[in-house]
C-alpha cells in the first residue's frame, strides 16, 4: 500500500518497534534510485552523496541483470559446487597482498566480524579484543560490544573481553606518525594481559571512518601493526566501508596505512546493496579456524551473491571508479577548502577520495564542536535536495561518501548548494 | 570460467580451506534450477527432495520478477521511509497469533536467533539458554554455541550458558504427552539456576527438524511451555526449518504443538534463497529490547529483501502451497509406510507435510541405527537422479524435505526409485 509520510512513521512504531533510526528531522520515503540519484514519493530529486552500500550507484544495470540472470539461472549454497564463488574469491583476492588468498563469504559485515574476532581466539588462545572509542563494526551479540557509541544493554558478558583506545584525531590532538596511537594500544595490550584475558586482535577501519576519517599520513598504522603483532595479536582490517577503492589512492585503505592485516573483513558494497559480505585470510588462519569448527554460511556465497559481487568488481574495473574517485575527491577536497576560507564555521577539512568532509566549530580557536550546527545543516541540504550525514567522534563532521560513479559536476552542485546553506544558517541557533 | 568436478574441489581447498561441506561422495556441480528440478554441468536431471531454501520452487518467477523489479527501482535500508518492509510485516505478522505482531528483519537465520537470545538476556536480566542436543541454530558466536553436533572450538567462553536436553525420540523413547521432555527442560532450568546463570530461554524448533522430526501429536509442546513460562523464561520457537507451511497442517508448526512462543525466528525459505531473516515477537519484547541496544541491520529490511519475501508470502497463498503440502505429505507417508511393509530395514516412518522421512535400522528388534547404510542408500539415490540427505540424532533418518510445489508425480518417482535403490543396497557394505 502507500502510506502517507505520518502513516509510515506511525506503522513503523507499531511493527517495527521503538528507537528504529530514521535520517532527517523530516524522514524521507524514498522511491527511486538512479546513480547518484535518489527520487522521493512526490517525485522530488535528491543528490546522494551519502550512501555507499549502492557502491557502483543506485541499481547499477551491470548489477541488477547479474541478480537477475543468475536467480533466473540457480541459486542454492555451497554444499554443491559452483564455479561462481571460486571465480569471485579469485578475482577479489588479486586485487590484495599476496598473503591473503583465502575467503569465507557471508551475508553482512557482522557476520564478517563476528567470524575475525573468533579466528583471533583460534589462532592466539587469547580472547582480549581493542578497538577505538568511536568505531562500529556491527550488531551480532559478539561484535555489537565494539560499540562504544551503542552500548548494548545485554550481550552475555562479552563485554569484558573489550578495552578500547582514543580515536586518533588529527585536528585537535597531532599523532603524525602514528606512534602515540601504537603507545595507547600497546597499553591496552597490557591491560588485557594483565587482567588475565590476555590479547587477540585489534580490529580496526584503516581510514578510521566512523572516527572521523582523521588526516594520517599514508604508513600511519605501522608502528600499531608492529605494537599489534610483537604481543602476538592479529591485526584485523574492517574495510567495510574504506575497502572496493573507496579512499581513491588504493583499492585497500590498509595498503594506503603501510600494513597487511591478518584478517580483513569486508561487507556493505561488496555487491551494492545485496546482502553479501566477507572474510578475506591467510590459508593458515583460515585453516586453524575451519579446523575447529565446520562453519557453514546457508546464503554465503552462494550463485546470486558472487554474481552480484563480482558485477560490482568488475564495474570498479570496467568504470575506472577508483581513479574516479581519486579525481573526483582531489576536486571535491579543494572545493571544500575554498568553502573553509569563506566559512568560519568550518574548522578542518579532511578526506580522501569519495569520503570527505569538514569539521564544524564553534570557534575556529576553540576548536569547540558545533553538535547542533551540523545537524542543522544536514537537514537543510535534505530540504535542498543533497543527501549526507555527519559522524566522528564529535559528532560535528559532515560525511559526505557518495556512490562512487559521482562526478565533478555532482560535486559542485554540492559545494555550490553547501556555500549558500553554510551562508544563511546561523551559527547559534 | 568453467572448471571440471576435481579443478572444482581443488579450487575450493585452495580458496576457501578445509572442512567446506559438500554433499555426497560426488559432489555435484550444479548448474541450473526450476521449480523441483535441478541440473548439472553434464546436463544431468535431479528431483530435488531436499532444499528447502527455494521455498517456492528454484528460480520461482514470481520471486525472480520481484527481486528484479525492485533492484531495478530502489533499494536502500530502513533509514528513510519505505511501504515495502511495513507491507511485509504487516501481512507476515497477519499469518500469526495476534500477540506476535512486531518484527526486527535481518539477513539470516543466524542473526534472527542471535537478536532473540538477547531479548531473552534482557527481559529476565538471566543467561541460561536450554536446547535440545541435536539442534542447530546458526553460526554467530552466540548461536553456534547451540550446536551440539559441531561445537565450536571457540566462542569467548559462551558455552557456560548452554544446557541440553536430550532430544525427543519417539521411536525409541516415547514420550506421548511431551511430560517427560517438560521435565528435563525443568531439571536443565533448575542447573542454571542452581549454577547462579538463571533461566533465560528455551530455542526450539517446534517440529524438531534437526532432531529428526518424532512423532509428537499436537499440542506435545505445551508442558514445555508451561515449565518455561512458570521458570519465568521465554519460549523461542525457530521456524526457519518448520514454518511457512512445511508441515502441511499449519503454516507455524508452533501452532501445531499448542504454543505461542514469545520470540519466533525465522530464516531459509523466507525470501526463497535471497538472504533474509526475522524475528518475530510481542511489541513488550522488542520494546524492552530496542530501548536497550540501537538495533540496525544495514541490509535488513531493505526494500529488494521485502519484495523477495513479500513474492514468497503470495506464491504460498495463490499456489495453495500449504494444502498442496498437506496432500502431498499424505500421499507420500502412505508410500513410505508401504516401503517400511516391503523392506525390512525401515524401522519407522514420520513426517508431516512436505518434510518427512524414514529410520533405517539394522535390526527392528534392536532398533540399531544403520548409519553407514543411510549414507549408501542417500549415494545411490544421488546416482539416480534423486537429491535428498539424512539427519536426526541417530544419524539415520532419511530426510526428505523438497521445495513446496512437489507433486504426487514427483513422490511417485521417488518412491518407485528408493524401492528399487533399498531393494538392491545390501544392509551390510
Amino acid at each position: 500500500m502507500t502510506r502517507s509520510i505520518t502513516e509510515l512513521v506511525a506503522d513503523r512504531a507499531r511493527l517495527m518497534g521503538p528507537n528504529v533510526s530514521t535520517f532527517y528531522d523530516d524522514p524521507i520515503n524514498m522511491v527511486k534510485g538512479e546513480g547518484v540519484w535518489l527520487w522521493d514519493t512526490d517525485g522530488r530529486k535528491y543528490l546522494d552523496c551519502y550512501n555507499n552500500v549502492p557502491h557502483v550507484g543506485h541499481c547499477n544495470p551491470r548489477v541488477v541483470e547479474a541478480i537477475y540472470r543468475q536467480a533466473s539461472t540457480l541459486n542454492t549454497h555451497t554444499r554443491y559446487l559452483h564455479d561462481g564463488v571460486l571465480d569471485y574469491i579469485e578475482k577479489l583476492t588479486a586485487t590484495m597482498h599476496a598473503s591473503l588468498n583465502t575467503a569465507i563469504m557471508t551475508c553482512t559485515g557482522s557476520e564478517a566480524n563476528d567470524i575475525a574476532l573468533r579466528m583471533a581466539e583460534e589462532v592466539t588462545g587469547k580472547r582480549g579484543i581493542i578497538a577505538t572509542d568511536a568505531t562500529y563494526h556491527g550488531n551480532t551479540s559478539l561484535v555489537s560490544q565494539l560499540s562504544q557509541s551503542n552500548i548494548p544493554s545485554v550481550g552475555f558478558g562479552l563485554d569484558q573481553y573489550f578495552r578500547f583506545v582514543e580515536a586518533p584525531d588529527s585536528y585537535r590532538n597531532p599523532d603524525p606518525d602514528g606512534k602515540k596511537f601504537a603507545q595507547s594500544i600497546a597499553e591496552q595490550i597490557e591491560a588485557h594481559e594483565k587482567s588475565g584475558v590476555g590479547f587477540a586482535a585489534f580490529m580496526v577501519c584503516p581510514f578510521f571512518l566512523n572516527e572521523g576519517f582523521p588526516d594520517n599520513p599514508d604508513g600511519w598504522l605501522k608502528p600499531t601493526a608492529d605494537v599489534v603483532r610483537k604481543a602476538g595479536g592479529l591485526l584485523i582490517c574492517d574495510e567495510v566501508q574504506s575497502g572496493f577503492g573507496r579512499t581513491g589512492t588504493h583499492m585497500w585503505a590498509h595498503e594506503k596505512m603501510g600494513v597487511v592485516p591478518d584478517v580483513m573483513t569486508l561487507g556493505k558494497p561488496m555487491a551494492n546493496g545485496h546482502p553479501v559480505g566477507g572474510v578475506v585470510t591467510k590459508m593458515g588462519i583460515l585453516s586453524r579456524f575451519r579446523s575447529g569448527y565446520r562453519y557453514f554460511n546457508t546464503f554465503g556465497g552462494n550463485p546470486v551473491s558472487c554474481a552480484a559481487a563480482m558485477a560490482v568488481l568488475e564495474e570498479i574495473e570496467d568504470e575506472s571508479l577508483l581513479e574516479n574517485a581519486r579525481i573526483v575527491g582531489e576536486y571535491a577536497l579543494g572545493r571544500m577548502q575554498r568553502l573553509q576560507n569563506k566559512h568560519e564555521c568550518i574548522g578542518n577539512v579532511r578526506g580522501s577520495g569519495l569520503v570527505f568532509g569538514a569539521e564544524m566549530v564553534l570557534n575556529r580557536e576553540s576548536r569547540e564542536p558545533a553538535i547542533t550546527f551540523t545537524d542543522r545543516i544536514i537537514n537543510a541540504m535534505r530540504h535542498r535536495g543533497i543527501i549526507h550525514s555527519k559522524l566522528g567522534r564529535h559528532k560535528n563532521m559532515l560525511k559526505i561518501r557518495p556512490p562512487m560513479p559521482f562526478t565533478i559536476e555532482n560535486a559542485d552542485l554540492l559545494f555550490d548548494t553547501l556555500d549558500d546553506v553554510l551562508a544563511k544558517t546561523p551559527l547559534a541557533p
